[in-house]
């Protein structure tokens, strides 16, 4: 039997067992597993890397818990604001969307840019334009209106500050570093998922809500390709998950492929270049989870935690998200 | 004394000394010189590869002749919008805007982005609130209006097609191919600058007024970090100009850095591997500009023109636009 094999990610940052309650572990678990079993059945049944991706991540959007889709944060508006991005490693068509809402699946949009326009970045309103001329389902604010979420925009209009993705506020305000070390489940970030299917291909997909108050319309890496996400069958499927603007710099999915590429560097050596000295080095704090063409899966992260899951060939599945 | 240099380019296409006018030659070659001399003036007294870029490129963006800034394209709803980017390659800050109007130089917002805002990337209203909190300069429609831009929207809707920066209608319409033809001023794409200054930094610059008749809010390669824009001193500073689309498959600008620090390719030979060999397998046309620490320049195209033109420590300027 041909080898197949998938990674998921549900954000990487500030995520210590010391504050997080069993419950609360236990429900992540369940959302991690629910959504590689989703990709796992795709693969396992003969389907392409690119549908098990784009199963996966819909699983992560569908659930409240990870920042992306239901569940995404809120903007200085009191908006939440969309991105995503897709890419067959195949043929290296992509296709991602930033600034969207009312869209239930981001990930789904993605594709039907790579798949359905000539182009592979819509934004905002045209890219909504686009989504209703390609009859995606929509769903009113009142799906992603997730209560806990909105607090969190409260709380962080208060101190006007804006939460980067999954991390702990940037906040020399104590009370509200307190506030926020007692709410773990405010720090999940953007979701993610690469797999490798029997006919050799792979492919990555990658989705975010965004951060909390962000204001100006600001774009992370996740819809950005060769920031965020990235997939090529001679070198490997990546997607990002952490402080956007440092993935931008370092261009850290493409930076592994060419690492892989043009250096000969295994998957293993190149993830560890970029996570653990490029982006350190930058001040870049998160993680990633990527494979290649051997099935190879690697989930790096320089955070203190990453929800992350894998499944290799319909073995077991791993489940992880604290940093031992 | 130290060595300088500085490239600009004003978008490669479609562009054929059989269709150009003599004034229309001289308009272009006195815009190109315009803008090399302000970046030149800055790099010979001293100044940054940073202040020179962007003082080039706004030249560039203040004539109505390129389409960034002033001559910006008309998109389908016949507003118009522009994306720019920067990235500095001393410390690899980066700052980028998409889908901004009314700003009178966008690649002075997306320097301010990267130097006075926490984020790299930031869109639409959002960046341009940041604009007004920047006090940047604002201009009105009138001022960006271009007649000649406006009927080109106008012909290009008639028949429903999107025109990409500056190539020829990809249109089985004849009659509108011929129009096209006959107008060679209407095929004007993205703008950049890369330079090298005294103090051995190298920077890069890359603005532009998108497609005209373009819908769904279509980003291109320019505001994105890595595809249409690189510096790093270690490697090069790029400008990409071209069919925005592939350049962001290939992630272009990022993939002539990694091709020299990883593979450990000459300017030059980097170059020809990303523009004569990678884009045109994918099926991208365009071209770019690049430099490296050394001042070695490079423009490689595989369109039929690009307007461009670069000096090298107050020597001779070069001003080309054919392919010969």
């Amino acid at each position: 039997m041909k080898q197949f094999a998938i990674a998921i990610h549900g954000g990487a940052g500030t995520i210590l067992r010391s504050t997080m309650s069993p419950e609360n572990e236990m429900n992540y678990k369940k959302g991690l597993e629910e959504a590689i079993l989703a990709g796992d059945a795709i693969l396992s049944s003969g389907g392409t890397a690119l549908d098990a991706v784009e199963a996966a991540v819909k699983k992560l959007e569908d659930n409240p818990l990870f920042n992306a889709g239901r569940g995404a944060v809120f903007t200085n508006e009191g908006k939440n604001e969309m991105d995503s991005s897709i890419m067959n490693g195949q043929n290296l068509m992509a296709g991602a969307v930033t600034g969207i809402n009312n869209i239930k699946n981001p990930i789904s949009l993605a594709r039907a840019v790579m798949e359905k326009s000539e182009h592979v970045f819509l934004s905002g309103s045209g890219a909504i334009e686009f989504a209703k001329k390609m009859k995606l389902e929509f769903a009113p604010d009142e799906y992603f209106f997730v209560q806990e979420r909105y607090d969190q925009l409260l709380q962080a209009k208060e101190s006007d500050h804006m939460v980067l993705d999954h991390s702990i506020l940037r906040s020399t305000n104590t009370a509200l570093g307190d506030a926020e070390n007692k709410t773990p489940t405010s720090k999940k970030g953007t979701v993610g998922a690469v797999a490798l299917d029997i006919h050799g291909n792979i492919a990555a997909a990658t989705s975010t809500g965004g951060m909390t108050n962000k204001k100006f319309g600001r774009v992370g890496d996740s819809p950005v390709i060769g920031a965020g996400t990235y997939a090529n069958n001679n070198t490997c499927a990546v997607s990002c998950t952490g402080h956007g603007e440092f993935f931008i710099r370092a261009v850290a999915a493409y930076d592994i492929s060419c690492l892989m590429e043009y250096k000969g560097l295994s998957l293993n050596k190149a993830c560890d270049e970029v996570v653990h000295q490029k982006l350190v080095k930058l001040g870049g704090e998160g993680g990633l989870i990527a494979i290649d063409a051997e099935g190879n899966i690697e989930m790096p992260f320089n955070s203190e935690g990453m929800y992350r899951a894998s499944r290799k060939s319909g073995g077991e599945v791993y489940i992880g998200i604290y940093n031992d």
